[in-house]
Parts: C-alpha cells; structure tokens; sequence
C-alpha cells in the first residue's frame, strides 16, 4: 500500500484489491475472453477504481486484465505522477487516447500505441465494461486492431462481483452516509427563506468535507419550488420561498464508496395536498426497507410500493422503480424495477430512492440500507419525515 | 429566457445563443455537412452548454444542428424537467443512449431512436464534436444509419467559434476569476500544518459557492510534500507539514464559464532550492503574461517561456506548453504549445499555466488573462508570490 497516503480511515487492504483481479480472470476463463478492458472516466470512476483504486481528473483510464498474468491500468499523458501515487497495480502504461477531451495536443510525447499494447498481452477477444462510457475513437482503435466482433460490451462481467459487498466495503459505506447525514443536518441548520440552492449545498457540502468526506458523492443539489419536480437537477442562485417543497439531495464518498440522503424541506406549515403528498412519500420508502429483503426480487418489492402509491391518487408521479444498487457508482445495477427477477442477496446494497414528480412540485425520499436474510440494515435515517422549519 | 431562473448575475442572452446555431449552420454550409451532432457529459458539458445552456448531470447530451431549420436538445429518460428548466432550445428529444452510464433499465419506456430522427432531420452526412467523448454505442448508431463514412469527426467547427469569447462571455470570465480569488483566499486565511489536504479545499469551495459561483470550475484539489509534482490531482486525507512545498489549484464557474487559479504555499522558511525553484515558476508565469498579445503563435510563447524555464535549469520540469485556451471548458484549444502556429486573437482567453515537476516536488502557477492588441487583461492576480505563512 502506498505510503505516501496516510490512513485516516479504514481502506481496502491491497489483498482485496488482488482477489477482485482474480476474480474477473476467473470470470474471462468461463467466457472464453483473453482479456478485459475496464474503462471509466472522471464522472463514473467506479469500474476502474474497483480493480486499481486510481481514480481519474479530466483524463480517462482502463484497467485491462488478461486472463492470466498481471493486469495493468492505462491513464492518459498528464496523468503518471497522480495514478502512481493512487494506484494498486503497479503496472502503468500511458496511450494518448485518454487524454483530456479538449485534446490537448502534446507535441513530441511518445507514449504505447494499441496495437503494442494488445499484443503484448496476447490479445485478440476483448471484454469491455463500461461501453456506454468508452469513446469512440477508442473503440475504433480496437475494432481494427482485432475485429469489431472480438471486441464484447460486457458489464455484467464486473456488475456480479461488485453488487456483493464485502465487510470492507459495509463499513465504508456506513461512515459514508453517516457524513451525508451530517451534510443534511448542517443544511437544515443553515436553512432559511432568501438563501438560494446553491447557498444551502454549500452548507452541506462543507459539512460532508469536514466530517472526513473524500468528495460529494455526485453533484449534489437542492431544487425548489417550481423546480423540485426534477428527477435529476443541479442547484441555481434561485432564493428558497417559504410555502413551496424544497428537494433536498446530498450525498458524501469515502474511498469511492457513495451515499445519498433525499429529504423535503418546507418553510412554515404546509398545505394539506402537500402534506398527503410527502406522507405517501415516505411511507413509501419505508414500505421498500421493510419489504427488502434476501430472496425477494426487485419486481415483488416493485409491485408492492408501486402498489402503494397508486393506491393514494399518485400513480401518475412515477418515473422509476422503488430503489437501486449503490456502491462506487452512486447509481448502479441493481435496478429495482418491475423487470427485475434477479433475488436480492445479503450483502448487497440499496439507495431506497422515492421520487414522485407531480406536474408543479415534486419530491425524493433516499436512504441507504444494506441488505440482510431478514430484512435490511438501514444505513441512514437521520430526520426521515417532513421536514417544516 | 426561462422565468423559472431568476437573474442574480449577467447571462448570456437568448439571441446570442441563437446567433451561436446561425454561425454553426453557416459553417455546415460551408463543409457541406446536412447536421452537426454536439455531444457532452457530466464531466465536460462545455459544447452542449455553449449551445443549449443545459448542463447534464448522471446522464449525458448532445445537440443536433440541422443546416437549416431548427436545432433540438438530446437528453436520455430522467432529464426531461431539468433540461426544460435550463435549455434555451425549446424542442427537446429523449433517447434511451443518453441515459447514465449504469445502463439503468426503464421498463416500459418508449423513447425516440436514432434513425427516425435523423431521417426527421434528413439528415445523410453528420459531422460530430466531441467526438473524444462520444459514447461507442451512440457511434455504432450513428455508424448503421449513415455508413460510418458520413460520421465525421469535426470539433474545429465549434473551436472556432468558442475561441473567441464575447462582451457576455468576458464578462462572467471576469466575475468566475474574482470567485476563484475569494476561494484561494479562504484556503489562505485557513491554512495551517495539520490540516488535510481535503479540509483545505473545503475552505476554497466553500468560499467560492458563498462568493456567488455556481460550483467549482472542476475537481479542485491541494496536493502537498510528496505529492505536490502531480499535473492532475484530487485533494487526499493527508496533512499539510511544515517545509514542504504545498500546491493550491481553485476554480470556480459562472453560467458554465471557468475561472482556475493556481499557487504554492509554505509554511516556515523555505529552502533556498525551494526558493528558486518557485520564483523560477513565478517569473515563468510573468514572462507568458508579457509575451502574449494578438498575432503572436503559440510557438513563439512557448519558446521564449520554455527557453527561460531550461536556462534556469528546470528543463526536465516542463510537461506541457505555458498556457491553454480557457472558456466553458477550463481547459480548451487553443494549446499554447511549440506546435500552435495559429496566431492568438483578442478577446481570447487563457489560463498562464506554467506547471513544473520536480523528483520529490511540484507546483503550478495559474492564472486568467484576455487577450488584447497590445497584450492582455489581467483575470487574475491575487497573491501571485511564494505563499509563505
């Protein structure tokens, strides 16, 4: 482990980091694939920093794991001294292709081509993860180095090792959305009619970075009024009124590992159409930590809280399934949907995330909880109700 | 202009972004392209947002420019209401390959495909920027319903246009570089030994949002002692100590325009090796802001810089050119590098970005100039000197 990154908090052990490299070359044996290429960039650093801890700025990166032998991670020009101070795998190769998206353009610098790369690692079928992120000219580049039919899109490949979390990943998580909480409290503490959304994240952003947070876990935000209907959002200067709902969506990471706590927040005693519709929210919610549980699949934990919220009138404010998988990604597989027959398993972990958008006002009720054979832990619940100030 | 967003600073008004649409169909004409896909992400929103305003956060965007008629906002299926609040294109399109790159499932939803909108668009040949970003999938699209010979790779189309900033567009310049300033100096006031790396960022961001920015211009970071030579960084737990050299490295951004300023902090006396090794930086810095002014090439900057840099000794130190472009990407083309032979035009802009790595240690010193006819407009100055406290 690199001894220039004093702990501070408990950390993946590199033994771990060894095991999930192993774990994937097991996986390409069973597939028939001579390698995995994991690629991210610095808005979805997850699958990379899953097998290498490094984490990308402005540039891109990839680990590929051939099926036997030692896997190597590929960073961009700018990016050597960083990825070696970060990086479990040792092995560092630079390729121009992950560069900055600007393209820079680095006159005179001689760094690996692709055909080099692929073939000392004896490549020539190609798994990748995170195809939906990998750039075009990327692909290209393999695709004519190997046939586009030997390069394989394949997520599941690391979505079935990530989507169990091990002791190590548990215990991050916990301190995690113990600082979103903390993000929550100072904003409530800070709140007042006049401030604007963006004010109001600050608070709970500074909050979250001195609780020990390594970053927000996503671009946090606050939306209000007219704008908390908005399933994803970003904060604006607007000033928060009292009489209108107030979307309160924070999250914190530590050593990648994500949380995020949902709340709404109203200035002065509600009105009763508000009132019912933040009572079904979360009810709601709590009726998905208490359904959730080992064995049950994501469409019978679907079919129940959907249930629910037609039953109350609301049916009409759904735009996505009662909870999703959260780990290094914020926002990962799996999905509960009503398409999902996958059993959920101990171990695994779920943003509860309630959202209902009716057509001037909307809400997000979210929690953590880690899955049990029971039942679940529920990772987060700091002032899960209506919160009037 | 959207009612929703109340104005608390200058924006960009709608007729200038209506003008942007005019200036790229002209050069479609030109190139005989029928349409230009635009396409951005979370990470790097600056073509999207140059045209739209919009600025996608989990999912990803593109815009489509017909050559004639009206462009339309591509969004995936969780952005409809927020793109709506911020996009200053009324018509708005949802496809299934914008949606986050977890590749969330949506059971049920029925949105738009690409080949019916390009055929909506009549549209055979499409050039493309971002193309260094642009999803394999979306390519692969694209490639099936034109024939990846009508797929066309293109950024300079916008790069010409965004290169040269507006009265609107210095002005938030402005603004965002004086945020930057209020942010370096809340680390400044901040700072003592003992502190992580992360708590001093904490102070900046903080600092920044209060300031009035909209968020950091990218992921901010400190890096100290050892880990101060890293070109790209992220703040870490470790703690700041006495006599090492200590990077600082604050932007913050303002209706998406950028602002990075950078310094070395100290604290005790410095070494006389440290001592010259940051004035070897400052007078560097000095010397780029001296040289530019309209008609000079990137290569003659570069070569009188880079010439100072190795007379000092410092050669090996050098990675990359002393300046980038800068706008609502906070680093953008044009690359002042010995092979930019394009001369530099007023109301350019550019972050003075004289980066050394040194063994055991590094620094950056950054600030934001607009070019003039005579030289330039000093963005940013505020205690360009070795910090030391």
């Amino acid at each position: 482990m690199n001894t220039r990154f004093p702990e501070t908090h408990p950390r993946i052990p590199d033994e771990e980091f060894a095991g999930r490299i192993t774990r994937i070359q097991e996986a390409l044996d069973r597939r028939g694939l001579d390698a995995l290429l994991v690629f991210s960039h610095e808005a979805e650093p997850a699958d990379v920093r899953y097998l290498s801890d490094y984490w990308p700025s402005f540039e891109t990166a990839a680990v590929l794991v051939p099926a036997r032998g030692r896997a190597c991670l590929l960073i961009g020009p700018e990016s050597r001294v960083y990825a070696a101070s970060r990086s479990r795998l040792k092995d560092i190769r630079q390729l121009m292709d992950f560069r900055e998206s600007s393209q820079p353009e680095y006159p005179g610098s001689k760094l690996l081509k692709w055909p080099e790369l692929l073939a000392e690692f004896k490549v020539r079928t190609l798994g990748v993860t995170g195809f939906a992120m990998l750039p075009a000219p990327i692909y290209r580049h393999l695709a004519e180095a190997l046939g586009a039919g030997n390069v394989k899109p394949d997520d599941q490949i690391i979505r079935d090792l990530r989507m169990i979390k091990s002791a190590n990943e548990l215990a991050l998580h916990r301190r995690a959305y113990r600082m979103a909480e903390a993000g929550l409290e100072a904003a409530i503490q800070a709140a007042k009619p006049g401030m604007t959304e963006i004010e109001l994240c600050a608070e709970a952003d500074y909050a979250m970075l001195k609780a020990g947070a390594e970053t927000t876990g996503y671009p946090i935000w606050c939306c209000s009024g007219p704008n908390s209907n908005q399933a994803i959002s970003r904060p604006t200067h607007r000033r928060l009124q009292a009489g209108e709902l107030i979307q309160l969506q924070f999250g914190a990471r530590l050593e990648g590992y994500s949380s995020s706590v949902g709340r709404v927040l109203h200035f002065g005693k509600p009105s009763a159409e508000l009132q019912r519709f933040v009572e079904t929210g979360l009810t709601a919610a709590r009726k998905t930590m208490e359904i959730i549980k080992a064995g049950r699949t994501g469409a019978e934990v679907t079919a129940h809280v959907h249930g629910y919220i037609r039953d109350r009138g609301y049916g009409a404010c759904i735009l996505y399934g009662p909870a999703h998988g959260t780990g290094l990604m914020e926002c990962e597989y799996p999905f509960i949907e009503s398409s999902l027959e996958l059993p959920l398993a101990a171990n695994m972990v779920f943003d509860v995330d309630v959202f209902l958008a009716a057509p001037d006002y909307g809400l997000r009720i979210e929690d953590g909880v880690a899955v049990t054979e029971t039942g679940v832990e529920v990772l987060s619940s700091h002032r899960r109700e209506f919160i009037v100030l």
